[in-house]
């Protein structure tokens, strides 16, 4: 089985090295041989090539059987308007030219996690949730996406089709009648005209499966219900911009953005990375949380391969190294002993 | 002092209601003459009118010197996409006509509530957040806004010019200079073209408040600091539908939605409104909390007609209010004692 390894930028290259090989000792134990190319994307691709996701890293990719991705982005470039060519250009072509326009990301929070979070742990303890992120679509592809010629207005487009809305839709369907059989999809049908496609089709996909709880939800309200009562939810579908704001928010619900990984997978090749970005400011100095990319790992396994045993051993790992009470600093108290206190350049 | 009062829909009405009583009463205490006109918005309007907002409510807030609105919004339209006039439109139309381009959101949390909230009392306590959200550009506004011929796409507009950018930020820096002077600008440069020209705005007046620190931040991480930290902010600024979804939000820092008031200014007369919705589903029941309309009619005194110690009352009488344990349900907890639930039918 081969791997495309994209690490990227900031703590992009650290976590991915961990998550490699972790990948490696479980090839060993369970006797399969994964084999790992690497390819650039973001601001180590521009440096190298001049283009943030150059044609070689799509060919790699789809030469293997399944791409693990670090992380997308330097600060450099967002402060500076000049610079037309920027990382994450390269990410969201990656996702284009793969179609894959449905990422997964589960919201799970790790009991030893319980007291992590800024939120209640009575109100965390129990919580599940799934979000079905569509990812190629919407506000971030849609054109005209531009200035005006003396640079005074910009403007974006959103949109989305029925055909996109019905697929990411139709994944999330299927994935509720696999859990709790809810799903909320999100929108701001009262104020957009893409949302109100979103909630039509949506609410006619319904009809398809009848056991399925459908709610609703306007955007803003999601925002609130969600640190308010995350135990609500079970399966969330929502648009591209939309689901990468909640899903960030909601990473508290698991404790930290270091714990959550996601799968994005539409007509080929999965693709598999944290939420997280590339946090330069901690990049390099071994103390970034590997584990959200170690969970993409697991998803890797999982999904791409079908190796459900190997998939949970990594996650079983995981739990213990918790449990043992080994924590990097994002998920450290102050309860967290200096010897438990990782530093995951030393990990390996 | 004249004031225009516009209930809207669902719990609307209740709690304009009470607002209007207690400014009466204020009126009486301190000798001012408040004189009320009602007005008509969203699906109560299009019952009597045909029209979500009818001239008639412009005209009638021109002619007086503050309004005071209740919410705006009923289910029965969200899910029927053959219903082409829907109540939010008025509340689109009031904001745009009005020139109230800036929304002014506190996050004030009362000490009696400390513990209501699902995020950790350890988090919360010391926040003091005030968000300029800018409300007449944007996603909201900007066209093309629609469907094609057949039905199957939908489009939205993302429209921002320089010179909406500045107006908001300015106020946002002016407000930062009697604070704490730090400025927050939330966008999502990374991705969006309006994005890169908010921040660009941004970043060129801060050249004229050289005393106030000014950070700039994704939405997503935003989305997920905000209830990580929130004490490390002071002012923020974002644009209309990331303001929309991160005041949602920050609620939870205030125990309740039902605790946030609101002030929209611009041009010429400010309307102050709860930054809840309707609630339809509660609305009539005499259980809505009334507490971010009777702030809204606080900071309506202080911000439109100067009364700064007749602001100062009302809200005092809130906090004493909470201080002898009254509670509407959505703050009540387990240890509220029966007789303390309140039944605002009955307050008057
Ligand atoms: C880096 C950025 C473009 C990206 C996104 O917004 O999709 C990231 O935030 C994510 O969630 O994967
Ligand atoms: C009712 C709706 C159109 C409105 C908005 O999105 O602006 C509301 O959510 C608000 O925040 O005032």
């Amino acid at each position: 089985k081969k791997i495309t390894v994209i690490a990227g930028d900031g703590i992009g290259l650290e976590v991915t090295g961990i998550t490699q090989n972790i990948l490696e000792i479980i090839g060993e134990r369970f006797g399969h041989q994964f084999e790992f190319t690497p390819a650039l994307i973001g601001h180590a691709a521009i440096e190298a090539t001049g283009e943030p996701c150059p044609q070689k890293t799509i060919d790699t990719c789809r030469a293997t059987d399944a791409v693990l991705l670090g992380a997308v982005g330097m600060p450099m470039y967002d402060n500076n308007p000049n610079l037309k060519v920027r990382p994450e250009q390269g990410l969201l072509k990656i996702r284009k030219e793969l179609g894959l326009y449905s990422n997964i990301r589960p919201i799970k929070l790790f009991d030893e996690l319980l007291y992590t979070s800024s939120i209640k742990p009575e109100i965390l303890q129990g919580s599940d949730i799934i979000f079905f992120r569509e990812l190629t679509g919407g506000i971030y592809f849609g054109t005209p996406r531009e200035r005006n010629e003396d640079g005074t207005e910009a403007i974006d487009t959103l949109r989305y089709s029925k055909m996109e809305v019905e697929r990411i839709a139709r994944q999330a369907f299927e994935s509720a009648m696999t859990r709790r059989k809810k799903l909320c999809s999100v929108d701001k049908a009262n104020v957009l005209e893409s949302s109100r496609l979103w909630r039509e089709t949506v609410q006619a996909l319904s009809s398809e499966y009848p056991e399925v709880e459908v709610t609703h939800m306007f955007i803003d309200n999601a925002a609130m219900q969600l640190i308010r009562d995350p135990k609500q939810f079970d399966v969330i579908v929502t648009g591209n911009m939309f689901g990468d704001i909640l899903t960030d928010e909601a990473s508290q619900i698991a404790g930290s953005m270091g714990m959550l990984p996601s799968a994005s997978v539409g007509n080929e090749i999965g693709l598999y990375e944290p939420i997280h970005g590339s946090a330069p400011d901690i990049a390099g100095k071994g103390i970034a949380n590997p584990i959200a990319s170690v969970l993409s790992g697991a998803l890797l396994l999982d999904i791409s391969f079908g190796l459900k045993e190997e998939s949970d051993a990594i996650i079983g790992a995981v739990a213990q190294f918790l449990k043992e009470g080994y924590r990097t600093l994002d998920i450290a108290t102050d309860e967290t002993p200096e010897d438990k206190r990782m530093n995951t350049a030393q990990t390996g």
